[in-house]
């Protein structure tokens, strides 16, 4: 059985490897544009910031590593031919550049990703204007900030908040700028964001939002970032503006595209049989609101790997819809959201009450205890539908806590009930999350009581 | 409505604060033979090894406090006699000793808790030998290791673990000594809590395991524990031997007792329909196996005071079968479980299988990550039946995820494939808990193929 793998990211290798163990003799080959694979992308900003003391140190692999797989990896090679009739590609070397090679397959699973959406607007293309998607774009970010003093970050995304934070650490006079009126607006409501850009304007950052670009000027390089009237000086610019994902190969091979991407089965395979696709070049099913959504979470990819690589090795395997549970850390505060807000909820037609509580993640004279924020979001059945947490310690596992809890169906009453593990130096004897799910409770009587009278 | 609550623990306490969220006029009082209420005493091994600096730290509330919500506590009182014909209890100050109060009751809680068990062997009321239960019992042990240098803690439960390390910080030579071949019997299976006995050991502390204490010996104060014809040095002795549910009060009552302690139904009831018992002096039953079992938790009695005190205010309620999810710390070892051990499963009959894995709380490349190690019991259809977590971080939460995926009835597969949230400074892009499901998704398929064959 031959497979051919387009894509070494983490949707690419995590089918590479998954193959292997369910199939010892399958031919699998992956080919990817990048000059290294096997990275850790979202581990990027935290290089930048000096947490991670090298780049070379998010490399997990290299591609001879794979060769004890017997998994064969070409690297900086472009797929510039498919025929999905005849089951073959065709790629060049990007050194070489003439040299045309051609593989065959019997599977070929498209693992392309997604690359960085720059808006149209003048002076992107300065000499200090970037992007952050790859470890060569970090590495291109961490030598031009070595002689920057001022960055602007357009964009408040995860992505934008990390590296802002990450400039800042550097010693940089960062301003963040987001043209909604808050920052993160994909996965935290409005008053749970504030908490996170209080902190990071504590830490020195200027955040403007409401306000998007018009223009970027400069001569050679960037010299300033220009929105209205105002000018912000700058000598580095991030361009944290959003990824669409890469669908050439899969529209060249004539695979279904939906509304906003690849279109694949529960099985990860495309409307072509033999060709299957993962990571963020597919489209996923919102596990809430049942609608096709985009999920960009390398979680997602590793884990559409999985099952793509059943499926290919003859064990039949479901991908499920996506709640996109997401977590990140700037300095010491941790923030994290899973399902819907408030704000998607009701764009979905899905009428959303909730809870919030502000707690301690120990009790009170337990040294070290830090502050939590916790907000449920429940439809008016009572049955949990999205969270968002915030704070200083243990935010990630209670994020997935509440992943469980949403995917079981659970209700804010159910939840504010169970059962959650208590010592001194580790928890509070009623965990900030049972607080936050008896709040809702509570709000959700008084919401139904409105509706009744 | 008069309400009469005895015993000013965590059940009684909670029973109370939450009778006063439904109904601002009940006559609310909490008698208690203690001093002090309102106090953790899960908290009382970290003051003494000095995490918590100060006994008076861990006591959150005096009785004062209760009467701005109008709730009456009366100290250091005993009950010592009931009529539940007449609805009626009888009490004495313990410091008066001679005059009888009588006070009438609609509704009566019964929150007595439990006491130390001192085995029947020679020599426990020597000075030096403690039981650990109390606040006042903290003091004394605190006191009294001041002038110690050598400790025996009798028994290897999780309170006996958690002394021997507190003793062993304030700089004493610790002996722990175990009856049974293992430390933690109750909630951790033999290979893990292996684990943490390295833990303790490369500590300094010196576990004897499968030896009983024969007495020990002394003239005024301890001088030692014997066992068969070995003496340990000892001037100071901690028996945590277990404890006994304090139901005396509830016979007096004429409340029906089971097997271990008082029995309620799910609304926290006894069988005498207005008397309600809450906390360690209940039954409790197990949600994996249904039989009755105890609890002994303060999660256990605050939940169980919160469903007592819906139903007292009229408003229906249930306290469900529990899983007993625990949670310990010592030093910067974490350890928990939840569920059945794979040695409790086989006693129920339930035939065990495991996936157990070591991996790190984060990428490898990324400072701080700690080992983690994580064993998931499953029975033979991939119902999760129980869990175990040790690390050095993040544990106690991986605990309620584990606790919510039991009482969901979810499968090691379908956690094997459950969203989890990623972020390199928190996280794993794959979870340990998703690995060690993983693996017990192929062990499961091991044992049934030896079953088929």
């Amino acid at each position: 059985m031959k497979i051919a793998i387009v894509g070494a990211g983490a949707g690419g290798l995590s089918t590479a490897s998954n193959i292997r163990k369910y199939n010892k003799d399958a031919e699998i080959t992956v080919i990817t544009m990048g000059k290294h694979i096997a990275y850790s992308p979202c581990a990027i900003p935290y290089v930048l910031g000096g947490e991670v003391e090298n780049f070379k140190d998010i490399i997990m692999h290299e591609a001879e590593d794979y060769l004890e797989k017997n998994i064969k990896i070409i690297t900086q090679a472009e797929v510039f031919d498919i025929s999905s009739s005849e089951n073959k590609i065709k790629y060049r070397l990007i050194n070489e550049k003439t040299e045309e090679y051609e593989l065959s397959y019997d599977y070929l699973v498209i693992a392309t990703g997604a690359s960085s959406f720059i808006p149209p607007i003048e002076g992107t293309n300065l000499n200090g204007v970037f992007k952050l998607r790859t470890l060569e774009d970090g590495l291109k970010i961490n030598e031009w900030a070595e002689k920057s003093q001022n960055a602007v970050i357009v964009g408040a995304s995860l992505i934008g908040v990390e590296v802002s934070y990450a400039l800042r650490q550097k010693g940089l006079n960062v301003t963040m700028m987001e043209m909604l009126p808050q920052i993160i607006p994909r996965s935290l409501d409005p008053d749970m964001a504030t908490i996170v850009q209080d902190y990071l304007e504590k830490h020195g950052i200027n955040v403007i939002l409401g306000q998007g670009i018009d223009k970027i000027i400069g001569d050679e390089h960037v010299e300033g970032t220009v929105f209205e009237d105002n000018v912000i000086d700058a000598d580095l610019v991030i361009m944290a503006t959003g990824v669409r994902p890469k669908t050439k190969l899969a529209e060249m091979a004539g695979c279904e595209l939906g509304k906003w991407a690849v279109v694949v089965n529960e099985k990860m395979q495309t409307s072509i049989p033999n060709i299957y696709a993962v990571g963020d070049c597919v489209e996923v099913f919102d596990a809430i609101t049942g609608e096709s959504t985009q999920s960009m979470l390398g979680t997602t990819a590793v884990r559409q790997g999985k099952i793509a690589a059943k499926n290919i090795a003859g064990i039949t395997a479901e991908f499920k819809p996506v709640l996109n549970s997401n977590v990140s850390k700037v300095g010491e505060l941790e923030f994290g959201a899973v399902g819907l807000t408030v704000a998607s909820a009701r764009q979905n037609g899905i009428y959303a009450a909730y809870g919030k509580i502000r707690a301690l993640t120990k009790a009170r004279y337990y040294p070290g205890a830090k502050r939590i924020d916790v907000k449920i979001i429940n439809n008016l059945k009572g049955r949990i539908i999205g969270c968002q947490l915030i704070g200083e310690e243990r935010v990630a596992e209670r994020v997935d806590i509440m992943s469980l809890a949403i995917i079981k169906g659970v209700t804010c009453s159910e939840l504010a009930t169970t059962e959650f593990s208590y010592a001194p130096p580790v928890s509070m004897v009623t965990d900030p999350i049972i607080l936050a799910a008896e709040d809702a409770c509570s709000k959700l009587k008084s919401v139904n009581k409105e509706e009744q009278d």
